[in-house]
């Protein structure tokens, strides 16, 4: 089984709608980095189980995304804000004004936020 | 039967998830504004069929995003992109460096840009 690495990325935005057994199952695998057999031994379900649970999740959040294709919206939305940053410190460093000073000083605390929004 | 206004916003998010019967009532209701007896002579469904369809559509939504809360993350990246706005305008106004003023033309682009993308 090959892992996708988006999956971690699904989880973020859909992993509430999957049951508990597939997001435990899949959190381990995706975010703690647990092999199939450490899985099944801590869980008490077979590899064969823990397999199943994985890949039916996947296929779920796979699906909610073709369906709804929130983390793509947010993707276009974080290489907007990255794009915004690199413009923001490029004028930062090229103002000689200090009447804009604070405002721009303003501007670049706002972008460098999106990270706690996003 | 009260109109939740936020509904609207929910089904951009969510509406994908519905069924057809309940996304088509909901829609027609919500975004075209027509009534509930207008909508059952349309479908062919009853009055009553109709309202359960759409209370049954608004009661998956708002455990769609109590879950996920996705709407309520966008809704915070246009509040600070429209801080965002407000600045790069005054930031614009105030400038008289012709240097930077092709720089902050760009930022305020990539800004207004956002609600193609959010």
């Amino acid at each position: 089984m090959s892992k996708n690495l988006n999956i971690s990325i699904l989880m973020d935005f859909y992993g509430q709608l999957l049951t508990d057994k597939q997001y435990d199952a899949m959190d381990l695998y995706y975010n703690q980095d647990l092999s199939l057999a450490e899985i099944a031994e801590d869980s008490g379900i077979s590899r064969q189980g823990v397999h199943d649970a994985i890949k039916r999740g996947e296929k779920q959040l796979e699906e909610l995304e073709e369906k709804l294709g929130l983390a793509a919206r947010f993707a276009a939305v974080s290489r907007q804000v990255e794009r915004i940053k690199t413009l923001v410190e490029e004028i930062e460093e090229e103002n000689t004004s200090p009447k804009l000073q604070d405002k721009i000083a303003e501007l670049k605390r706002l972008s460098d936020e999106f990270e706690n929004v996003i």
